[in-house]
């Protein structure tokens, strides 16, 4: 049976790549050699290389590599907010960040609605005493993106707090400028199409900044991936710990890919898909694009209900060899999530598409 | 130029069936599926059931991961201990879970001999406000190993403190009796001869009903990584967040691999492989053994001093395909260190005791 191509919105399918990179890695013994060795120093400065000229990273920003994005809610509260912390909330991964500042005895506050919608910024009073804007950039559960003039609009409002970004199951498709967010982090089997198990985590220095500030304070910033530690080893493109080798190899190597193909025309892409999987969801009655919206529908994440169970639509283009995502939590039954990642292909869309017209 | 073979301490020689595990891995889509779906639950329950078979796992202790060893030093301490831990510390490792713990906030007592010395219990006073013992069953910095039974009087004399072993590096080689340890953990690119990047943690129900005071006292003990976000996903043969999905499987298939061969054959060999190369690393006058009592020898990671530079050495030995590892931090001019892993032949440790011998 010829292997399915994940259309789940992560863990997705791998970037078509990923297979002819692990050989080449193994061959090079990547996986063997020190991870304080030069040749594996060189293996970091070229994922970091990469990634700098694929998200336009700022000369002046960091980047450092953790187990998950997932791991960075949590360092990036331990580092950056003594007391408060606000959030948009607008689904399951929004509301964990939420949750993982109350687990760390912050203050969370939170402007929620629910899952599917996005937020009206007029009228918005975030806190004097938040320290940190959480922004959920691409809500995965529901499909729901947070536009970039809108980010930009926080930091207009409110330019002396710390901004931070989760850009998980969105970058490098959002061309997201650096320099109007205080950090940004993503994990890498989503858009990246990589084996799990690795968080990238882009910060500049006034968050280096501010982690002082809290360790100078008595607070416990954390150990080897409190930001201090980070930065320390990454001055020389090392990890304080022997980090996910074959990770941070792979993800140098289809940013490179990526880079070649130019990040522009994986843009176009992702937009052709998206607009083409919205516009045959939209037309068959069968199904309800659950982000009303126009400007808060994911590019990334396209998310549908069905007037009935979405498990015979997903049993049927199984059968073409095509995995669907199922809905989320309680919205499990009855939806369907469309990952369109850079890796997934105008033909297998278009196939998809096709059956859905059809369905 | 045929692939080297790596004799370094770690990352090391990926064990000999890892690569065609990898091809398995991508065939059978493991790093594109859902992390929540029953195929990965079954891959979840194998490595979990490898595990308890290869270590012999109390039923009722708790397999869960992690991202490396070196979180686990974190979590270790934020969730077993409210106010004082005890450390022996001969080298960098134990130094840097002590160093854990002061970063912590904890209060940290250490005892310590310089790095190539075992520790003397006669006399030993652990203080009473003492949680958490802290034991480094092989400091891999130094080849010195912390015999099992010193580990058992620990437990008979402190019946009432947590006592946690960093296998780093030894497991699964020590046949430690988990009955006799609250809790243990190790990471896969050591002895597994895996891609570095999960960290493996066991621990019994006195560490869950701690971690739970603890919480209940209102500190925090973390988030998606704390002992009771781990468990509670562990139950359903589940992670808290998209875990090292690869990692995981070849885990399970190298440990099954290893259960077929019997841990038993696997630690004769060891020892084997280690009264060889300590034989003939005595017997040549420009070498010197590093740690001078015989009981405190690591089987599995063996050092040497060189009379001079151990360059020359490593680089003609590199000539024939085989690297060994340098010595660790100020000593690496002067030391060799030989890692002696379920991986590594005889055949490979036969021809490198013959060019030790004639050097």
């Amino acid at each position: 049976m010829p292997k399915s191509i994940f259309l789940t919105p992560g863990p997705s399918e791998l970037y078509f790549t990923v297979p002819d990179h692990i050989q080449t890695a193994l061959r090079e013994s990547i996986c063997e050699i020190s991870h304080r060795s030069k040749q594996f120093e060189n293996v970091v400065r070229n994922t970091v290389s990469q990634l700098r000229t694929l998200l336009n990273v700022p000369e002046d920003y960091y980047v450092v590599f953790t187990g998950s994005a997932t791991e960075i809610w949590e360092r990036s509260i331990q580092n950056l907010a003594m007391d408060t912390t606000y959030h948009f909330v607008n689904g399951s991964f929004s509301q964990k960040f939420y949750d993982f500042s109350i687990a760390l005895k912050r203050h969370a506050v939170k402007f929620e609605v629910p899952a599917g919608q996005g937020f009206d910024l007029e009228n918005l009073e975030i806190p004097a005493v938040a320290e940190l804007i959480c922004v959920t950039e691409n809500e995965t559960s529901s499909g729901v993106t947070f536009p970039l003039s809108d980010i930009y609009k926080l930091r207009e409002q409110y330019p002396d707090k710390l901004l931070i970004v989760d850009a998980v199951s969105i970058a490098p498709y959002a061309d997201l400028d650096l320099t109007k967010v205080d950090s940004m982090f993503f994990s890498v089997q989503k858009c990246f199409g990589l084996p799990s198990g690795l968080g990238v985590w882009i910060f500049n220095e006034k968050c280096v900044q501010k982690a002082e500030a809290l360790q100078k304070e008595g607070l416990a910033i954390g150990t080897y991936h409190s930001i201090l530690s980070l930065i320390k080893d990454a001055k020389n493109s090392q990890t304080p710990s022997t980090p996910n080798m074959l990770g941070i190899y792979l993800l140098g190597k289809v940013a490179e890919d990526m880079n070649r193909k130019g990040v522009k025309a994986i843009r176009q892409e992702i937009d052709y898909k998206a607009a083409l999987m919205y516009d045959v969801l939209s037309k068959n009655k069968k199904f309800e694009l659950f982000v009303k919206e126009e400007k808060f529908r994911s590019q990334t994440v396209i998310v549908a209900n069905l007037e009935s169970e979405s498990a015979p639509l997903i049993n049927q283009i199984k059968e073409q060899g095509i995995v669907l995502g199922g809905g989320y939590g309680a919205l499990k039954a009855r939806q369907i999530r469309i990952a369109n990642f850079p890796t997934h292909s105008k033909e297998t869309f278009e196939k998809v598409a096709d059956l859905i017209e059809k369905y």
